[in-house]
């Protein structure tokens, strides 16, 4: 198997300031495509630190991707650290002016005079054309190593791995390793391995793991087969077998989003959705509007954070207000039929908790959230305890996802 | 200064299937007691690259730091890499023995023959007793460098750094590691370099770099220094030259954020404000509220993403989104109105969009974002441009912290 290693390009990821996220996301894509990272480095800002970080990763590997360092300030060192490695002049390159002059352009306004230097590129190089960003990023041969140079910004290095990177590695020979993720919502993590049983038995190929985050489980997939077909049905077998165990627990594949697979259902009912929410404050519609195309079928929603705008915008009796309190089954239920009734919507969601840190009681601690539902799944609330001691995010963000998740499996279970 | 290297072991680290988020922290730790990494390194659970890894980072520094591969399972590699690094055998400890079983005792379990093997040190080293988990930590001398190992789970990890690294540390010799972020928006990251002009030089102490994410442009400061006292004195006189500058950009220190600075803004005039968004689906709101005790000045909003969410719950003219369409200043402008009156805001910010992929034409192409304000800073709608080929979340993240810092200028320059 061909091996690639990663660099991670700056002094505020060496002091800890910042966590390296795009290594393990190169890591990941790499793997995909038959190269195995066998480490990767994080290098602060300082010329020969980077220059002998590439020197070494280059001896290395097949492949080496950098990130970060390709801005226009003087901090900025990968240009010139790739340069001194491959031995190369720098020289400034048309095609990369082009590129950072078309962002500038493409904003209305003028390129300041110092983001030229993201034009200069190691002779030889070719261009990696930035689309998100200003700066292009590199790629050059250095020894028997693909050297690729991407910018640090998440965002426009995944978008130039795609563009730039991927379809310039090196063609695949041998064995190759593919990994599966399977996601799940609405059983805890143990259970989850309960079920899975012996496949989670270490020495297993394809090997099976899970992993929690925000109350969510993915199980991990990984196989190295000899061939790509061969590996892709290793890991279809496993996935079914992990799919019958875990049931409707199981909402999607390899990054898709709980709210996709909401989003989804919706379509294929060509039915309608829309929000009520209190202490998630926006998050809920957030969510459910980062899938692209969600038009099709979220209508909108209402931020009642203040009592007021419960009352007015979703029509909340103020007796029941008076009554139960904001943080309640029946104002949840409330929200949701105001919301459902205000946007002629077949579904509306509603979220009313306390995300804390202030503001919980004894009665109504910090962490206890209502979910309502109402629509054509019927009409009810639902109580969640999320954690007294959890940070103000985690509560929000459980509180939104669990909400998808009710309807999904309300959705699929026919209420 | 003295220099720290640190090393995270694990395959599932190097394939990217983890995120390393130990080196992180334990590089802060670190800084804070005078002891600054230069950088660290991943290692999949391979012996000689795991030894060749101690041998290079002990060769470069005077602490070195290693977290995982201490399990009891056969890729738990680091025990006997450090022995082979130091030039030393493995033998049992009679203190790491009793440590694993008491781990287990505690739970009133019998400890698997396995886990004896993580009782096995290095012959001469100091054992690390580890009160949450199973792995005992080790302290080497190898070569000029003190080398500690912990466990790779992060709350082990943690709880042993403190009881374990933090008091065997070298003293320091005087110079301590300082440091501190000062947050920018509404400067392109090459005219904040600009203003900075020779502060960017590098070698400066304080050294100042930049860093872009979102629009949002971090400036930071690291200082080397004598004393706590004497690099306080330093970040601040560099901070203060850093805020003359850079003007009202400066939004905040240290991670607070640009809804937390509209926030304080705010708080100290006792004004509210309302949203009313269309293509940030509730993003705009998401973020006003993920500050803590937000509820002090933010009354709630709309998510009109749907043209009748506009008419009803906002009260924008059909007339108006037929004339201009639901994308244009004329309905920005009613959407930040609408929200006002609605919820008897102070101030209302709307945003409408299109964040794309799909839904762009030529005369209005994804990216093509309205933000309108309303209240007492008047009534006024921006036009901005976020890139046709950017991706969705991008659009949407630019286009909400656009809204938030143009009423925080606003709200600063008294319009």
């Amino acid at each position: 198997m061909q091996v690639a290693r990663l660099l991670a390009i700056g002094t505020e990821l060496a002091l800890g300031q910042s966590v390296d996220t795009n290594s393990a996301w190169l890591a990941k894509r790499l793997a995909e495509r038959g190269l195995r990272s066998q480490g990767h480095e994080c290098v602060a800002d300082d010329l020969d630190a980077i220059v002998d970080a590439f020197v070494r990763a280059a001896s290395k590997a097949d492949v080496v991707v950098a990130t970060g360092g390709l801005g226009p300030t003087d901090d900025d060192l990968t240009r010139a650290a790739i340069a001194r490695a491959a031995g190369v002049r720098l020289v400034e390159r048309e095609e990369a002016l082009r590129d950072v002059l078309a962002f500038f352009e493409a904003r209305r306004r003028a390129m300041p005079e110092r983001n030229r230097v993201q034009a200069l590129m190691p002779e030889g190089a070719r261009v990696l054309l930035n689309s998100c960003g200003t700066a292009p990023g590199i790629h050059i041969r250095i020894g028997r190593a693909e050297v690729f140079s991407l910018p640090g910004v998440p965002l426009e290095m995944r978008t130039m791995y795609e563009t730039g990177v991927a379809p310039a590695l090196p063609p695949v020979g041998g064995a190759v390793l593919r990994s599966r993720s399977v996601h799940t919502c609405g059983r805890p993590e143990a259970e989850v391995n309960d079920l899975l049983g012996e496949l989670m038995k270490r020495g297993r190929n394809p090997e099976v793991g899970t992993s929690a985050a925000l109350g969510e489980i993915t199980v991990k997939i990984n196989v190295e087969a000899a061939s790509a077909a061969e590996a892709d049905r290793l890991i279809a077998e496993t996935a079914q077998v992990v799919g019958e165990r875990l049931g409707d627990a199981v909402y999607g594949y390899d990054g898709e989003s709980l709210a996709f697979s909401l989003g989804s259902l919706l379509k294929q009912r060509r039915e309608t959705l829309a929000v009520a929410e209190s202490c998630t404050g926006g998050l809920l519609g957030e969510l459910l509007t980062d899938v692209a195309g969600s038009s099709a079928y979220f209508l909108g929603g209402v931020i009642s954070y203040h009592n007021d705008a419960k009352r007015e915008l979703l029509g909340v009796d103020g007796v029941l207000l008076e009554k139960h309190g904001a943080v309640s089954a029946p104002v949840a239920i409330a929200m949701a039929e105001g919301a459902a009734r205000r946007l002629r919507a077949d579904h509306a969601l509603s979220i009313t908790g306390i995300a804390g840190p202030g503001g919980g009681t004894a009665e109504k601690p910090v962490g206890l959230v209502y979910i309502g539902v109402a629509g054509k799944t019927g009409v009810e609330a639902r109580e969640f305890f999320l954690g007294a001691d959890q940070p103000r995010d985690f509560i929000r963000q459980r509180a939104a996802r669990g909400a998808i998740n009710w309807l999904r499996t309300r959705l699929l279970r026919g209420r």
